[in-house]
């Protein structure tokens, strides 16, 4: 963690708080300003950032240092890697309270315990804006076995794991002030990475990503970088939601992936198929298209 | 670069925008959300993360994009690692406009071809706050081989490279609104990684580190983890300014390092020397200790 204080100022109260979280040979206690990193033999890395802004990725309060990691294991879990671990950017504003920085390192450490993961090193600034927190997380995988969003081919069936729908319903309940059902709420702040299914999917998946901004949104991702068509049948989607509402809302964190025909994957569901063209159309119960205003998550 | 939007919308111009830089096999045209990356045979990836925030580190206005990467390359420089490539979460402020991105992205270009370096990843959100630039950058060194703030012995000597103080004198010049002399403000705004310099130093500094807080600071943070006392001799820092501005104003990135009694390295000036204790002393010509008011740059 680079320090920009030589004081034993509040850089260095942070640094105490994160210098047990680098359990990594590597990350040298934080102690320096780089971590080393070699992957195991036949295997090579794989890199993944994603920054959350406080106001627009999560709720002012919201405890967030579970929700950053996890997010960014997630990237990994649908590119099939067994992860390692993860730097932090963290831009703080100036009237941030040490209790809250302990809370942050101390749910760091709780998901580094529960994904067998180390801090490999970070940076402290701070900021006049909201708190933002860039976390780059690095993985594993066999060479050349990493799963892409390209590979998807006209014929392929369409899948997802878990529930769809939950995390958006929740983050609902919560923009109204509601805090139950607790089951919603938290699959909107804590989501769970599929890193057991990730690892089954290679040999398996033609292509895969996690669903964050939204199924209907994502699978627009798979359909422009494979240049293929992809059909999901809204009575397919298993959500206990809307259908529409489950496929657009974002934040599930579960993977969408294509496989070819016939394939069954434990804990996934089959919703729809790949054809030619481009695009992503949601049908309904008769085959037609069902109009979306929005396919998912919107920044700008 | 993780899009947002699965509309071709603003998202999209970026992802536009950036692909072309991410000429790194492993990085997949920037189409994934994870890049694939495999250190070269005997040798051992070395990452490192610095964010900056416009107001905080920069000033507004400010064309950062090459400053942003050439400190993280400067973090590199100093622990003896050549670079590959690098990942950018940048958070941008809602009325950022589409010249001011491809500027940005040009930018990154002209320094990518200097430094030989690839765009890896990115991603980009929105933030009601000021633009932050988090970028990840990762280089290699021979297995065992980087070099860190641990290692400096009693008895050593202490170098830096270069010039201090120019950088601190051209921030000076910003603030009165002054732009000349052009060389010290370029100072500033363009710092240059001591690549070359680094890589000449493997195996023979005992510990190193790149000025980004101040001379004295920063040595400051070799003291602290190498358990030493660092002595600097005030008339012997290579600097056109009062060399007790220079070793306080930060902003050098030039490299920091020890080495045993006798080295010479070109390009680099002997100004001190490593005693048992701890802290760092700015002595004048007759050996007294110069009293600092601040040793660097503070953010809190």
């Amino acid at each position: 963690m680079t320090s920009s204080s030589s004081k034993r100022g509040e850089f260095a109260v942070i640094a105490d708080l994160f210098a047990p979280l680098a359990t990594h040979k590597g990350a040298y206690r934080l102690t320096d300003d780089a971590a080393t990193l070699t992957p195991p033999r036949g295997h090579e890395l794989v890199i993944t950032t994603d920054a959350l802004v406080e106001g627009v990725h999560f709720l002012p309060g919201d405890r967030i240092a579970r929700k950053a990691l996890r997010v960014n294991l997630s990237d990994l879990a649908a590119k099939g890697a067994e992860p390692i671990g993860y730097l932090v950017a963290l831009s703080l504003p100036r009237n941030i309270r040490y209790a809250w920085l302990k809370t942050f390192a101390r749910d760091l450490a709780k998901d580094q315990e529960e994904f067998g993961i180390s801090l490999l090193g970070g940076d402290t600034t701070s900021t006049p804006g909201p708190l933002t927190i860039a976390i780059t997380a690095i993985g594993h995988v066999p060479k050349g076995k990493m799963l892409l969003r390209k590979g998807a081919k006209p014929g392929d069936r369409v899948f997802v794991s878990g529930a769809i729908g939950d995390a958006g319903a929740g983050l609902a309940l919560l923009k109204k002030g509601r805090t139950a059902p607790k089951a919603l709420i938290d699959r909107y702040r804590l989501p769970t990475p599929r890193l057991a299914l990730g690892k089954a999917l290679r040999g398996v998946a033609t292509a895969a990503l996690d669903v964050s901004d939204g199924l209907i949104a994502d699978l627009g991702h798979i359909s422009e970088v494979s240049k293929v068509r992809i059909l999901v049948e809204a009575t397919h989607i298993p959500t206990a939601h809307d259908p529409v509402f489950a496929a657009t809302a974002g934040d599930d964190y579960e993977i969408a992936f294509t496989a070819p025909a016939g394939t069954r994957i434990k804990g996934t569901t089959e919703i729809g198929r790949v054809a030619r063209g481009r695009g992503v159309a949601l049908l309904d119960a008769k085959g037609r298209e069902i109009p979306l205003k929005k396919q998912g998550y919107t920044h700008f």
